[in-house]
């Protein structure tokens, strides 16, 4: 398989004991099978979204001869958890010292923010370092209130994201953070 | 715009004093746009699941040169509503009779059954008969597991749907029919 839509450079393969040679986004989709099949949570990822120009008629389908990238509006991932929406977005980067900004679109950011008020919960998942770490909206939120910075030093996500647990299955067990975060008991 | 991911046949489009020649993912897509807007809810349209097979570079951008439509697995909108996570779609039949039930296929109806366990709203807005109907999700799990029939004849529409009203703003007010089923002050 091959990811054209996203940019021209390599993709990170995170080859530990659980994951061997499978980038972030596989992980994820791997993952959000796992939670599906156990019945623990509805989780896709959207697919990209493109604008269709020109469609041919095959023998037996219907063929795209040309469509564009377009830039999303929302983030990738979304779904329900334990009656409550999630709406997220993974993001590598092998900055090592920060996270850049950049990464996230104004309009995203925008939506976070709208789904945190609405009720829902919204977080990204970071590859960075060699952990993948989940850091939550409101975080990321108060980061860019409090800060002029056009990126994440990597010392806030140490102190404020939580590592995400590599497993068998799941390969990513980001709904254990969401757990510990928002479902603890006695809460 | 063409929508040549959509079948080949002429698109219904609803001449109303309200919605002058729009189809149905139109005035969907203009009364979420109304909801976001108004901070009440925010809800999306996926983008059209496809498999990209091939992408040459532009001088500006990259071009989708063949790709192929994937069946979708889940249904075409979802997000939040008052705290709530809602999963619908929506679908049209000329037919007068009768909603013939191949146009929801069957991993969509597990969906619908699985968002529902899980605590969140799932339905179908369907256009039938010059009217918009709500059809709650459970209404239609129910009526397959009750019937063996391949179609939903229009008098179960009729007596369980609730017909959705027509506006400037928002098009069509489908969370107006969740507040009455889902929200009703004094419950």
């Amino acid at each position: 398989m091959n990811y054209p839509n996203k940019s021209k450079k390599e993709y990170n393969k995170f080859t530990s004991y659980a994951n061997r040679g499978m980038n972030l986004e596989e992980l994820l989709n791997q993952s959000n099978e796992y939670y599906l099949l156990e019945d623990k949570a509805i989780i896709y990822k959207k697919p990209t979204p493109i604008t269709i120009s020109e469609v041919k008629y095959g023998e037996k389908e219907r063929i795209i001869t040309k469509a564009y990238f377009r830039t999303p509006s929302t983030l990738d991932y979304n779904g329900i958890y334990k009656g409550t929406y999630l709406d997220f977005d993974a993001k590598e980067t092998n900055n090592k010292t920060s996270f850049p900004l950049q990464n996230i679109h104004e309009h995203q950011l925008k939506h976070m923010k709208s789904v945190i008020a609405h009720g829902g919960i919204s977080f990204l998942i970071i590859y960075m370092n060699t952990n993948f770490y989940y850091l939550d909206g409101k975080n990321i939120l108060e980061f860019i209130n409090t800060n002029k910075r056009k990126s994440i030093p990597y010392s806030y996500i140490e102190t404020h994201g939580i590592i995400i647990e590599q497993k068998i299955k799941p390969r990513l067990d980001y709904l254990k953070v969401i757990d510990e975060l928002y479902f603890k008991e006695g809460d």
